[in-house]
């Protein structure tokens, strides 16, 4: 049969858009010759809608607007992911449900059984599950139609199953001929290639068709990379549709393989850069803004942002401002002018050092006979968070933060300072992985100046001040962040495995757990990892904790 | 029988503090002739203790301390709140169990069957739950051993119950004879009365002995009450701890009813102070600190924060800052001076019309052509913001952010500016009841000034500014907000209820949720409705919603 995949990219609450946007690539399904279509999980309201679900007008929307959806298209067979209120009078109000429209009415609902709630995945805060599986019969097919996790669970490729469940096999047990997935499954590093095979690995054990279709775009911290599928029964490739793209894919389910490229580290470094852009673009711009603002201080992270912004919205729309103390070396000023030359965005000065010393001078009386400390370095960090607000404020345009995975895990970064911003593009990518997107970014010619990606790291906010003298190298000290943040590893095993010395790790874990609270007050950030800061990663800040 | 509650307060994570302190209890517990004494939910690990659960050492910790407390008090039976690893092949790895400890060993354990996860609850995000009760038979009783939640779905009290099962009425089916509570249940306002109304109706339903201890103390954002309680198979209260402090409660269980008084809109409000203070006193100390930092507007917010502080820490603790700039009146400088005075709290002055200033010198060549608006008025914000933010640097005390829950419900305050802080002491405070808790901290005396409390609230950033100008009086804003934000009503029925209009309602609406933004990165909130703001109450930033 052939089989339509609309990879859409829905705005959460945005009914009427995503509403057209569905009638519209369900339109383009039929006139392609496709007899059924699939939409995203939660097509109809975006995902994830978060808290919106405890509003009863939320939901009884996403009910409307389904049945306007068969009214709209007769025309083909369609499946949609929506949110219902659940009928039972126990347990929780809304279901995750798949509507199957055909003839102009709503045919058949399915109901999502398998709720994630684990990193950034709530559902069970929501959603009563479903009591039960039933089959789809359509055309010759009798199909198993289900929602993102419900496929999730699969014996044969996960060593210990978090449920107790795996409604695939219950559907195939009574008899499904082809397994539907409707799903939005958030990206992180490697996952693409991750749900691919586990969805080769249901299609292959049991011998049938798995077609699944992801919802594609940004929305808050999370990046949905698409990458819709359909397998043959031997787990080979029918059709893919694009990363990072919105796509109609039709496939026939009868067709022939199609080759497929390898993935390996490089790959998978590119798909960061796309969710970063991707990312960064939707964020802007369902925030309803066009323009962003960053501030650049010569070094890489900020070259980086630059880059991903101007990729993200278009260079006319992406404003670069120097702000250099007397700290700054000649060699950061030219190299951030040098960036935005090379990028063509508009750039802009505004030195610090008066403004400094009106603070300093203000403050003066209180500091009587104290040494300078901190407190210096992250004033003048925070006068530059202050300058940028205020252009954000006069200008409409969002500030993008530019600080990595490394700075926020240890601390080194200043709240209310260089931490201010919409967006946290860079918060979880790690600093060695920074240069790597810097040298991806000038993979056809420079961009980010070589002087920026060859000097030592520093924040410039004293006198010859580098990196290293507060923290070790980022070669050293990235391992160790790495096992400690996103694989909750304890200090002596990640000694034993980075071969770095006890006291250091340890003089490490500490200030990851020291900054909890700058943490918990930064932007959001896009999520590039399997634990990223933010929702997915809930930790307290009024804690002891041995490490 | 006599039953000790050892009310206690444990800090997240502190083992070896939360066990010295147990132990502590339970040697006190037997030395007042209790035989069984019990300890609220978690009390070894402290409660919530989040993502820590995700942590193999921090578990396998709670389970080793289990165990030396069982060595280290064989001379009384105690029930205490634990996390254990679960041993099933599939789910979550994690239980919340309650241990029985007796002549030195660990004599039976019961898990926690139901997991809240709403609002500010993620139990299912860790937590395996019970696949059974089990009675613990303990001298003549047949004990029901319940945690929290396990007691919270009365179906004679509950309209429509969350769980299709109920543990305590199972347990009282197979010859329970007393029903014990460990809970860490969190205050919000009428939160004790309709916890005890609830355990009441469980206790004459059954006709049985209800106990149950909770956790008090601050842990971040959430304050824990006390308020453990015995209650008499007729309901009636044969014991009672009090709310807001540690203490040892030993009850007869075959003792006389105990007075009660009664509670009303005046005792709550009372109540909700009290949580103000602990939830400031905890969160300064817990993170390590002894010293806070206040910005003093004038105003009556900023003036309740410092009483607030001063009684959570003790006036030699607190730092008032005075900042005006040019469109401060001098009645605003004169309050806040009166304010230090009475509260005796030292005070400093830094004005910030100098630094205004520099800035606005800075930002003069990129703003040519443009109208002043609101960038000039969030600057001095910042300024201050910033000034607050070097002063706790420099001298090692928190800031306290005061903003008003009315305020960071329409966005009317400063991100990076009034925003800044270590904790929203009054972010879960709607602008009517700051007054109301100004006049309780003036019920001996003035403490805060009457010109404080008289004068039209302004936020004295451009001249002759009203908190009018932007919003309706607060009388008229507060009900429209809370309809909002705290029960989630529509439109219309929010205009049909308050009397407000149509127009005036929707366009403070949009203003809650162009607002998102700022609550994302303010500092964590004091909780004390059953809808605050942080992670209870979890709302995407770039999505689209009708109002």
């Amino acid at each position: 049969m052939k089989l339509g995949l609309a990879q859409i990219n829905p705005t959460v609450g945005d009914f009427e858009g995503n509403k057209n946007k569905i009638i519209q690539y369900a339109r383009q399904a039929a006139e392609r010759g496709a007899e059924l279509v699939l939409f995203p999980e939660m097509a109809v309201c975006g995902y994830p809608p978060a808290d919106f679900l405890d509003k009863q007008d939320f939901v009884q929307c996403s009910e409307e607007v389904v049945a306007e959806i068969a009214r709209a298209v007769p025309e083909i067979a369609i499946i949609v992911g929506f949110v219902q209120r659940s009928t039972e009078s126990v347990g929780k109000r809304v279901r995750n449900s798949a509507a199957f429209l055909k003839d102009g009415e709503v045919k058949f609902v399915q109901q999502k059984m398998l709720l994630p709630y684990y990193d950034v995945f709530d559902e069970q805060r929501y959603f009563e599950p479903a009591a039960r599986q039933e089959l789809l019969p359509f055309d010759s097919e009798k199909m198993a139609v289900t929602i993102c996790e419900d496929a999730w669970n699969d014996g044969d490729f996960w060593l210990r199953p978090l449920y107790n469940v795996d409604p695939v096999e219950l559907l195939l047990k009574a008899g499904a001929t082809m397994v539907l997935n409707i799903s939005s499954s958030p990206f992180h590093r490697g996952k693409p290639a991750l749900r691919q095979r586990m969805l080769a690995t249901v299609a292959r054990s049991h011998g049938k068709v798995v077609a699944m279709v992801n919802q594609v775009g940004g929305n808050d911290g999370l990046v949905f990379d698409g990458n819709s599928v359909v397998l043959g029964p031997d787990g080979s490739v029918l059709g893919h549709a694009q990363s990072f793209v919105e796509e109609l894919l039709i496939v026939d389910t009868d067709g022939p393989a199609i080759p497929q490229p390898e993935t390996n580290a490089d790959t998978e470094l590119v798909d960061v850069y796309h969710a970063l852009v991707l990312g960064t673009r939707d964020y802007v711009r369902k925030c309803g803004f066009e323009r962003a603002i960053i501030g650049l201080s010569g070094g890489v992270d900020s070259a980086l942002v630059a880059a991903i912004a101007a990729d993200a919205l278009g260079k006319e729309n992406v404003l670069g401002v120097l702000m250099p103390s007397e700290y700054s070396s000649s060699g950061s000023v030219t190299d951030a002018l040098a960036l935005a030359k090379n990028l063509g965005i508009r750039v802009e000065q505004i030195p610090i050092a008066g403004t400094f010393d009106t603070f300093d001078a203000a403050l003066a009386p209180l500091f009587t006979g104290m040494p300078r400390d901190l407190t210096e370095e992250n004033l003048q960090s925070r006068i530059r968070g202050t300058l940028l607000m205020a252009l954000s404020n006069k200008l409409g345009a969002l500030v993008l933060s530019t600080g990595n995975k490394s700075e926020m895990s240890v601390g080194y970064c200043t709240l209310y300072g260089d931490m201010v911003g919409a967006l946290a593009v860079l918060g979880d990518v790690w600093k060695t992985d920074v240069y790597k997107l810097a040298r991806y970014v000038n993979r056809d010619g420079e961009r980010i100046p070589e002087s920026t990606l060859s000097k030592p790291p520093s924040a410039e906010l004293r006198p010859g001040q580098m990196d290293t003298d507060s923290l070790p190298p980022y070669e050293v000290l990235d391992p160790i962040l790495k096992a400690y943040v996103e694989h909750y590893q304890q200090a002596q095993d990640i000694a034993a495995h980075t071969g770095a010395p006890m006291k250091l790790v340890q003089a490490m874990l500490k200030l990851v757990e020291r900054s909890e609270y700058k943490r918990q007050q930064a932007a959001p950030v896009l999520k590039v990892t399997a634990k990223s800061f933010g929702p997915g990663r809930r930790f307290p800040i009024a804690a002891k904790v041995q490490v």
